[in-house]
């Protein structure tokens, strides 16, 4: 088992974080109420924190000034600090800006902070500096900003190049990264080359690896539905030193999760939470996603329950 | 020659629309007073129309609150109607109602819609609700939208199957497409399979063959500097039926096109510009662009002055 200097520091975030589901209306407006009791529930369940409006909560498919509401949501609901990392990168600079304020005005602990993604192909040198824009306009010593790396979304990989700049430019604000790429070999080298970066993996299947090389938890879409077996999971390695007992666990995990994989993974969870919560609001989806078909839900459910997956 | 039922209508988009650059200030911020003597250059030189606040616009480094603001300068400068076909498709549906709504309020002919981007493998039930909510929420007769299909930019690629359903479901609302693929078997496809929608090449290197094959124009980034002889081009073909003619000055046009290649387009049209107007700060560009290096410029320029390019 490695040393763990990083999760160690209690008041900072570790452990498992939901990218939370965004619950929306019938008519496709944000639904607050919805949303502040899935995060307690998430965080009664399992959860160490809250990973609001990234991919899986739909974020970019929510103008900035629903976005904001959320988060004012959320804040005068009382999540803060390690337990809310809101999602903050936008295409546009002072959308990113609006955003990563409020956050750390809530007192969120950090944003999740996507690149610019409309443009392709862009240089190390503009990322820098739409992240360094975004950081020197925020202007706040409290602000942490964890990268978001996710090539498959958002088609901007950040490089480990651009990560080191970042870091030399602005050591106390550049505090973590999610790696969603689902390249185990791209989080340890992260873990191992910047030491004074939290890693997190975007996916629970890659918990238990990332931990015992150096990353601090995983920052994932499944947690919305696998937050109990996953928090086990997390407790497991800090409690104990039973090597057998974790992976055995993490394969609990990791079947599970690959379960869901022949579903649409956002519309799926939320008609599981649509079926455990009995509130059918919980099933929509702003498009460009689609609600499932009746069909494609009974699968779902059918899958879920012969897995023996039962939410809490 | 083929015939022209789409281009015969005047009050109808058709020609040479130029992506408009969108010139920053010093502290990034769009400069409305530059983009409207930008804007009235272009229509003075050559171009038919506007395309403004697309790619080349840098559309999406922008706010909604930023994009609104130069919208209204567009319109308070009198731009309207046919010359102007503004972008207006947001990730966020409640951002791309805004600003069609206030492109429609301006007096723009049609407005040019990206689908949502951020999210990738949509389904195409999922574009059509994309653009069927829009369609809807804006609720407007006067609307006309065309297509934005950038499948490299964009990730987002509008089939053949979804312009379909869109035009049996609005075919008053759906006027039109831009086809920024760079496959001109796709515009030509597309074209033939629908004659009812005005099909503009994305870039003027196609615009002869596409005007051939039944298209109305080309909505080009390249028409920011080469406005003259690509404006030259579709007057030829509108006046003349000297083919041979016709292909000569398409073969110039896209010579010169071609010469842009090896440079980043946004930032070296914006470079050209500057020294055009003897204004620095019309080389600024929003990250995750950046400014070219000095010796790319001098590089640039020497390229420009010995294709033998001359800004009017």
């Amino acid at each position: 088992m490695t040393e763990q200097p990083l999760a160690a520091a209690e008041s900072e975030p570790h452990g498992v974080y939901a990218a939370a589901l965004t619950p929306v209306d019938d008519d496709l407006a944000p639904d607050c109420a919805r949303l502040v009791r899935h995060c307690r529930w998430l965080l009664d369940n399992g959860c160490n924190g809250l990973a609001v409006l990234g991919t899986t909560g739909e974020a970019n498919s929510f103008s900035v000034d629903e976005r904001l509401q959320i988060l004012d949501a959320l804040g005068e609901a009382g999540f803060t600090g390690a337990e809310l990392i809101p999602g903050t990168g936008c295409c546009a600079l002072p959308d990113s800006v609006r955003l990563t304020r409020r956050a750390i005005e809530i007192g969120a602990a950090g944003v999740l902070m996507l690149p610019p993604f409309y443009i392709k192909n862009v240089s190390d040198d503009g990322l820098f500096a739409s992240y360094a824009e975004i950081i020197e306009r925020v202007g706040d010593d409290r602000l942490r900003v964890y990268l978001y790396h996710f090539p498959q979304m958002s088609a901007t990989p950040l490089s480990h190049g651009l990560i080191e700049r970042l870091l030399k430019a602005y050591p106390l604000t550049v505090a973590g990264i999610k790696d969603s790429s689902g390249d185990l070999d791209n989080m340890t080298a992260m873990a191992r080359n910047f030491p004074a970066l939290r890693v997190f993996s975007g996916t629970e299947r890659f918990l238990a690896p990332m931990l015992k090389a150096g990353g601090v938890g995983c920052i994932s879409a499944g947690a919305n539905v696998l937050s109990t077996p996953t928090g086990r999971l997390y407790d497991q390695w800090r409690g104990e030193t039973d090597e057998a007992e974790i992976d055995r666990m993490q394969e609990e995990v990791t079947r599970l999760r690959l379960m869901l994989e022949g579903f649409p993974m956002i519309a799926a969870m939320k008609a599981m939470v649509a079926r455990h919560t009995g509130d059918d609001a919980w099933a929509n989806v702003r498009p460009p996603l689609v609600k499932l078909a009746p069909g494609v839900v009974s699968n779902l459910l059918k899958t879920v329950d012969q897995a023996g997956l039962v939410l809490p």
